[in-house]
């Protein structure tokens, strides 16, 4: 049986190793690659993704599985070997549920509907992208019924994000999300204060911005030699290794906020794929146990520590130094300030801390109505209207601006965005737990002493890996999910920002 | 059987992508990655290299291929699909001679013992580096073996880099070039000029160097949007398609030649690449002959064109213009002595381009004597130094301005070396079949017009890929070997160089 051990780990780390290889090509091909190299470079990441999903769905895996999986059962349920056994298990179980036709055909069918949205979107006219969505609707009905029976036809698709999160349980989390932002955002539209984001907004050179925020980077507690930052369209982070994460950052002259703020939530990523155990490389318990929780430690860098009073008072000289002229004479509190403004917008990626949730929400109910068949594609952008104008109180003026904003839809990856908003959740979670942990945590953040927080989120999170489910992580770590502490912590920073006094009462 | 060539296309195509990705995962462990990322990328190359040759070394592989053979038969020689039997056929038989344990301990050894020559060229200690290169040379007698019957061990080293090519052709035409050289290298000494190359030596800044090789390279013929430029410590040139080549180059701040003709020499492997027919892309025609061959072109570029008088007086400008201090009162004249110094010294990769052949020709008698077991190991550093004082005139005095230098050997590379001077032989005969073809190269390559060369070049070699084997390309392109084109070549510039009349004789 340690034979099969042995075997079992040698197949593993093949399967891991196409899969990061794969994530090489993917990385080169945003930051990197000439565009000659585009229709060749389809073909390479479909040949690496096939054969990885051919050995991950293959029959020796499934047999050697099944022939470990009782001696595994008698291991300890977090050791190695056991966790293992099980997450390998659910991997080769849901790679064999699918068809290799259907899952090829999900395949192409997004990448042309990829095509098709980006035209779409410059015409802004969903009508040209309308069939394409369809088609990738009617796939992903198809890849769902692979997993009957459900309880929802959504529950496989957001499955494939957060393992084991079913529609029924995130539908009322978010809803009550949902409840408790639009008093937050009425109060701040009744306050009567505006907050002047001007400081960030100016002429900052790119190549300034470019050594600031690599600076910035190199200040958090990121082990040396492990990570680099680079430039693309649509940001992101992804891991060649656990000492290999490629950053990406976008640079834009007018704002500064873009590239300061997103380089630090792909740097909290990093900080994750960091501190996973080193005995975990090459399994596939080298990850985190689903995409809200990764997208917890972006954000809780991204806004817990990058937009605290704190870190922008750490941060403030170096900000005076690389731009004087815009910035020489803000104070940190104006940059605060203008850090956390909060106005209800169109667009997703560039929505504040606060209204950025509303639109998650907005999403993840249209998704469900897609999928329970109560809304009809067509109506898709007057729902999307619709639900602007009731949750954020905007005009949508165009498709454009609209329900052809984001990509995921036309790759055919539904079930996705809710992530976002449960990433938003448990990071609140996690902070209230380190802060109450580690000896005045706010205050370390303001010396931009950032290792102690590192190491505790190493500790209680990131060296697990994707050894337990995200339901077993939350439970370990904060007793399971809730949303009060992430409405607390904006209607704090709420009430700082936007100076509503204690006795402001914010209905929730 | 039209079926069976679309299977044979489709296990071809994966093996291609597959061997593409490992190019790129090279590459950026070269350029781009964090040293951090080192483990994981050898794991990660392992793993793509043993899938590649598990398909091409495959039963299946081999059974179409004999499915195959007697209908390409009977195609044109030169059709794809007869070419891809053939060629593909070479790969499978060469694959499936080696067995998989041996190939898998050459490359273990080999990686060790490059960790050992690194050590052992720091401390300039061969002895350290003695039984690593002896376990090197030990497999790689076992390799050969694999392919007995052979005339010399020598053969099947050889033929991994130039197919079908023998030690006995080889030999005799290497040794032809050193006795050309020989007094070419005496005519310059005797001849009392020294050529004085401080106009390329100065103080160059890199981002300004960086600058203008970026220029240089995108005003040659490359296809736009098909490469890019990197730095790295070896230079190398990789393709990662046709039209993805990934050039590199080190900068040496005190000497501007480094650089600029560096990144020409990659260029001149990026013209060929990017001159592929597109219809042989995935498909193991789509390479050159050989690397004598792909090397013929790069120091066509570098050193033919590059170095030419017309392509200098063309660039003075634009180097006047970036570095104005070092070159602004340089003339032409200056700058192209400077560039075509001939100078005996004791590294290969810093040569000038008459006595480079001499330190290949040095190398090449060498392996030739190990595996012939004429020469012992532990007095391959005496040898080293016999041969550099009588070829070059130089003494050595350390090993690791000696017999360490190089990767190559501890790398498990042996039979590379002659290709590098058969490159050059190849490239002065092409030059002269496109100097014939094309009216007034000379004059063209003076004015930068470029475009003519490269077409020719594409319509009588680039194009047909690996079609062909080196001795069928050559015979096609120039009919036959010749050490004379190249002499005479390096005759001509040092006569110019050195102003030595036309009547002064260089005996050979």
């Amino acid at each position: 049986v340690d034979g099969d051990f042995t075997e079992l780990r040698q197949r593993l780390a093949e399967i891991s190793d196409l899969g990061r290889a794969r994530a090489l090509l993917a990385w080169d091909e945003r930051t990197m690659m000439p565009r000659g190299g585009a229709e060749a470079r389809a073909d390479q990441l479909a040949t690496l993704a096939r054969l990885r999903h051919e050995r991950l769905a293959s029959d020796e895996l499934a047999s050697l599985l099944d022939a470990l999986r009782p001696r595994a059962e008698r291991l300890p349920y977090d050791s190695d070997e056991a966790s293992l056994v099980r997450v390998a298990q659910r991997d080769s179980d849901k790679a064999r549920r699918v068809p290799a036709e259907l899952r090829a055909e999900i395949t192409r069918t997004a990448s042309v509907a990829e095509h098709a949205w980006v035209e779409a979107r410059r015409s802004s006219d969903f009508s040209l992208f309308a069939p394409h969505l369809e088609r990738n609707v009617e796939l992903k009905r198809r890849y769902a019924e692979c997993f009957e029976p459900f309880d929802h036809p959504y529950d496989p698709l957001l499955d494939d994000f957060e393992p084991e999160a079913k529609t029924a349980a995130v539908r009322p989390v978010l809803e009550e999300l949902r409840r408790g932002l639009v008093p937050l955002i009425d109060a701040v539209r009744e306050s009567g204060h505006e907050v002047d984001d001007s400081p960030l907004r100016g002429s900052f050179p790119i190549a300034r911005q470019r050594e600031l925020v690599g600076e910035v980077i190199a200040g958090l507690p990121l082990p040396a030699d492990t990570w680099r930052l680079d430039e693309t369209v649509h940001p992101f982070a992804t891991a060649i290794a656990t000492d290999d994460v490629r950053l990406t950052t976008r640079y834009d002259e007018a704002y500064l906020g873009t590239a300061l703020w997103g380089a630090m939530h792909e740097a909290g990523h990093a900080l994750y794929e960091t501190g996973i155990d080193s005995g975990l490389r090459r399994t596939p318990l080298c990850r985190a146990p689903s995409l809200g929780f990764h997208e917890s430690q972006s954000r809780l860098w991204e806004n817990w520590v990058g937009r605290s009073r704190g870190f922008i008072e750490h941060l403030r000289p170096r900000l005076a130094t690389a731009f004087p002229d815009e910035l020489a004479n803000a104070t940190a509190e104006q940059i605060y300030r203008a850090a956390n403004r909060v106005e209800p917008s169109l667009i997703r990626v560039e929505a504040d801390e606060v209204t950025y949730n509303l639109h998650i929400v907005l999403r993840f109910e249209l998704e469900l109505q897609i999928f329970d068949r109560t809304l009809a594609l067509e109506d898709l952008p007057e729902a999307w209207s619709e639900h602007m104008r009731e949750y954020l109180g905007v005009d949508v003026p165009d498709d454009a601006r609209g329900v052809l904003q984001d990509v995921h839809w036309a790759a055919g990856s539904f079930g996705y965005f809710p992530t976002y908003a449960l990433g938003n959740l448990i990071a609140a979670q996690i902070w209230d737990s380190a802060s109450a942990a580690l000896d005045d945590l706010d205050a370390m953040v303001g010396r931009g002493e950032l290792g102690p927080l590192r190491e505790w989120l190493r500790e209680h999170l990131h060296r697990h890996g994707g050894k337990f489910t995200p339901a077993e992580m939350l439970e370990r770590l904060v007793g399971g999910l809730s949303v009060d502490p992430c409405l607390r912590h904006l209607e704090r920073r709420v009430r700082d920002v936007y100076d509503l006094g204690a006795s402001a009462q914010i209905v929730r």
